[in-house]
């Protein structure tokens, strides 16, 4: 055979060995999983602005004039497997996160990018503007250490520090708590769900119509990004932590929680009425209680799953199609704030892929 | 066939159809290429260190008394694909870079990440600390947006702003542009050479021997990382830009230029002997002046590959295997400061490919 025809065969031959593979291609025996099959990989920026310095620029003695620089934007590295299902996911990380929220998980083992990209589905993870490698931010700031790890301990509700929950689905091994708190990155400019929300929209221009993956803060974010952009074909929320965004009159009062008040947000109807356009999922962990506290950790969830809700009721109220799921409430037990990177997140992302199927979304 | 023996039997001929493939699969016709068939994927965080605040936290009333904070990791994204060549690659960004300069090139085709991963090689990509998703500093700092692209257009010799280098390898269309002035972003903390050699070698210390390729800035960090670590099996160094290392006494003349002086760096000899222990290459491209030039972003270059020159000469005097390629004086021709994303970086790829094979690394 020609070289070329012998590669050509080579080839077929994996495509067609890879569409055989049932998406669950774990291994029954628990050996090595099945290797992944990636039709194409890559990364890009999208959107974001650009500062151009009046003056002219002089090579030969350079100074701001003239110069410009670009930031803002949103980066995204995708994988896309062969016989790729015909919506890709964009899984966006919460606040002080990256892309690493959705790789492996902190106790060594796959996250979302790795499950889903065995479930069939392109996988895009981004950065939003003004984190991690989306770092250039048109705004300045200043960025300092300030130790506050046991904080996230308690708002993540692994435990309230020094203690785990009893049950909690968290690895209780040190190397584990090591790469968890190293899954942290800093703003790079302030916090602007403008910017933020822009950003992941241009992204959603580039690749077209794509289910929204969505974590704690990214939430808020999220319907915000639902609103500027028809692409948001679908959202699959973990634990929204803000920006619930309700027609202006119908915001529910403030809701207060040894953490802080938590407070509704008001848009113009036409704006919310695009909330009830696309099939919504939200869920919510383990841990929350259901009566005020003084632990502000679990507090702060308790007022977030209790406006969650409301926002559902209104949402459905205009003719909307959001469910949330408590997980606690259909039998899964002990999950954090970040369900889709704990112990049992292969329980949770069949809840996920359920979901999709029902919606008719993969 | 059972479900579990069906799975094994795909599983395995999926392997099977990989390891018959060549390592160059690409496809003779210009189609699609053969899909990348990953064994394993993943990220973590190594080495950094550990604020550690005095007093006791109390989770019912946080202060940053008691609290931690874990910074100054590297940040590692890898891939390993099925039967993988002996040692991986640890690929490493340069000065105002991240982990971008691997992946998709400014014009949008595979950069070494993906080249790599076809040729048979495990390949780690990084985030050194302080820079991009290994944002979290122990070290506060001030990042502020200064318009500074066209001195980088310059000093990243693509041309002298606004031209072009005639026959440059980089596309002229404007989306280009955008995508590499946005594959920067900012250090989230100062620079020290210490912090980010330490954080490598953590890195080298938790996946074992493995070959280094290194860009600009990262070059000078290299050598350090080798120095401290012997997992470090061999360098491939694209336009090392700093931190020349010679035996103290042995440091030449400071070298004028019109972007600054160039000064070389003495350490102890044996320190230095380390870095005559290990195969290193060394590449430059092109539009690099043989003699002083009043274009800071060409005169630039003129020096740092007149340093490198001298630093192969001081290594190889010393019992090293240190190989200088300056790219035009084997016929390649027209290439930037990123060989290895410039339009001919297939070519550029396959001297590495070479070098490793010469050295038996592969």
């Amino acid at each position: 055979m020609r070289p070329e025809r012998r590669k050509l065969s080579i080839a077929l031959l994996l495509v067609a060995a890879a569409s055989l593979l049932s998406w669950q291609a774990l291994p029954a025996d628990g050996g090595k999983p099945a290797p992944l099959v990636i039709q194409e990989q890559g990364s890009f920026a999208a959107g974001g602005s650009v500062i151009a310095n009046p003056g002219t620029f002089d090579p030969y003695k350079p100074t701001p004039a003239g110069q410009t620089f670009h930031g803002d934007h949103v980066y995204a590295f995708y994988q896309i497997p062969v016989n790729a299902r015909k919506m890709p996911l964009v899984l966006w990380h919460g606040a002080g996160q990256f892309s690493r929220t959705w790789e492996t998980t902190p106790d060594g083992r796959e996250g979302y990018q790795n499950i889903f990209l065995r479930r069939g589905f392109g996988v895009y993870v981004i950065d939003q503007p003004r984190r991690g490698d989306a770092g250039r931010s048109t705004v300045a700031t200043t960025i300092a250490p300030t130790p506050d790890e046991q904080v996230w301990f308690g708002m993540f509700r692994v435990g309230v520090w020094p203690n785990y929950f009893p049950g909690v689905q968290f690895s209780r091994d040190r190397e584990t708590l090591n790469q968890y708190f190293r899954s942290m990155t800093p703003n790079t400019g302030p916090f602007e769900i403008e910017v933020a929300s822009a950003g992941v929209s241009a992204l959603f221009d580039r690749i077209g119509p794509a289910i929204l993956v969505t974590h704690s803060q990214s939430g808020g974010l999220g319907w915000v990004t639902a609103i500027k952009n028809q692409n948001v074909r679908a959202i699959v929320a973990y634990e929204p932590g803000s920006n619930f965004i309700f027609p202006e009159g119908e915001v529910p009062p403030p809701m207060p929680s040894s953490a802080g008040p938590l407070e509704g947000v008001g848009v113009p109807l036409p704006d919310f009425m695009r909330l009830t356009r696309i099939p919504i999922v939200v869920y919510f962990g383990d841990n929350i209680p259901a009566l005020p506290t003084a632990s502000p950790g679990e507090d702060n969830w308790r007022v977030r799953l209790a406006m969650a809700r409301l926002w559902r009721d209104a949402v459905n109220r205009h003719g909307g199609d959001v469910i949330l799921v408590h997980l606690p409430e259909i039998g899964i037990r002990g999950n954090t704030h970040f369900p889709f990177s704990d112990l049992n997140n292969l329980e949770v992302a069949d809840q996920m892929s359920k979901f999709l199927e029902a919606k008719d979304l993969d």
